[in-house]
């Protein structure tokens, strides 16, 4: 799967050779080779569980990977976590320069509406528009834009596990809810009660998926996470495992894994690939 | 109009007390309270054309506004061209900081998407898919953030006027062709020949706004403009005035004026708007 996503990145982002050629060329870079692919697995995975079309997911999925890629690319520069390696390579502002890592993340962000806009995505073209509002509250400043901004402000100050899911919820939870309900609306139009059920496990793995990140990083090393460790003690800020202690937190991921898996019982066999990635998310060693 | 459209940006940004509320209030301040507005009445006055609903072009004027000043915001930090001053205020980086005017432009851009896909704005949705998608595709690598890629990579080097025509059909041109095109699709469906020339008078304006722009940016003082004048020359980057002089610079925008007024003469009185604009953009002393 993580193979055939390449080949419809590739294919969707704009070619090398087209101009302007160093920004295309920084935007493969950026996308391209790396990843675990987590939102896109997300979105081919709840698109079986209504029966959707592959050549409709792959749209979708090619999209919120671009949102995920912009968010990184501007997450890594010096004025916000001066990070120089992802996903195994150097940080684009690194292998590139600033304002180019710049203009890919605001570039990828283009595209992933255009892409959203250009391709039928749904039967009714109603439905494909709240795909599209849907993915783009999910990215601005009320889901993971504000979630980012939350963050900023938390470094250094002491926040409750309140404060720290309500973060977690933007930063990560909305792009994760966004692949699995927009996934899903690709295929056979679901009742409101499916619906609110794939949402709610969207909402428990995208926190697990967070947790677990926390503990990850704390335990371990640059080398295997393919991204710079132990920076969020580094910068002091607060994360599952310095609230909670290591064990807790993972107790923590296996009750949101449980509650997870537990919305999933109605879609039966459909939603076996589902389960697969909440148990890739809360098991997953990097 | 500019006080309305002051309204309209009001009512659909995000409240400065919703969280993440500085990243809300930062917005609302890049946007608002500022700005000749020159995509919104480009907008309206293109809508005029088609007899569009009002309510329906101020979702797309202030979608490309938001799309404008997001651009703005990143174009001044100090990684792209490091200014302090925007419409008359200190720019968005030095009233906040660095990463929220990276969050402010980011979540402007996602909230333009958001407006254009919840509002209805044409009475058949695959239509509002396209607009969405040329909005996009106006906004992306191979529009206005591919013109600042291109702008970027001239700096210091010698352009031909080409070249130069080259960079802000992307950088400026691309912005106003979507503000033209999408407030005229707001209205009863015009032929493809009437699209046509409005997207000739589109690309001829926008073009002539840029030499203008560079003209006042040439001659004026920092005061008048509401942003740092002079800047073009002391970063050695090419303008129509460094290329042509200006007379020959006045001459040109005084052509492309003919050429954009001359494509609005079917549309009659219906773009009688239209051609204030344009005589604004090319008679303009800010």
């Amino acid at each position: 799967m993580q193979s055939h996503m390449e080949e419809v990145l590739q294919h969707l982002l704009p070619a090398s050779d087209i101009a302007p050629q160093r920004l295309h060329q920084a935007m493969r870079y950026a996308v391209l080779g790396g990843g675990k692919r987590v939102r896109p697995l997300l979105a081919f995975a709840a698109g079986e569980v209504s029966g959707a079309q592959q050549s409709r997911v792959e749209v979708v999925a090619a999209g919120v990977e671009m949102i995920h890629v912009y968010s990184l690319v501007h997450d890594d520069m010096p004025c916000m976590d001066d990070d120089s390696l992802r996903r195994g390579k150097p940080t684009c502002h690194v292998e590139y320069d600033e304002p180019t890592a710049l203009l890919v993340g605001d570039s990828l962000q283009s595209l992933a509406f255009q892409l959203l806009a250009e391709f039928r995505l749904a039967d009714d073209p109603l439905e494909q528009l709240e795909m599209v509002r849907f993915l783009a509250a999910a990215s601005g400043s009320r889901g993971m834009a504000g979630g980012q901004a939350i963050d900023l402000d938390a470094v250094g100050k002491p926040l409750t596990l309140t404060e720290l899911e309500f973060m977690h919820i933007h930063k990560t939870g909305a792009l994760i809810r966004a692949s699995v309900m927009l996934g899903a609306r690709c295929g056979d139009r679901l009742d409101a009660t499916s619906l609110e059920r794939l949402d709610h496990f969207a909402k428990r793995i995208g926190l697990a998926f967070q947790v677990v990140d926390d503990i990850l990083d704390a335990e371990s090393s640059t080398a295997t996470l393919g991204k710079t460790a132990g920076k969020d003690a580094e910068q002091n800020k607060p994360t599952y495992v310095s609230l909670m202690d290591v064990e807790k937190a993972r107790a923590f991921a296996q009750e949101l894994r449980f509650d997870a898996m537990e919305s999933l019982d109605v879609f039966g066999d459909k939603a076996r690939r589902l389960r697969e990635l909440a148990d890739f998310i809360v098991f997953r060693q990097f």
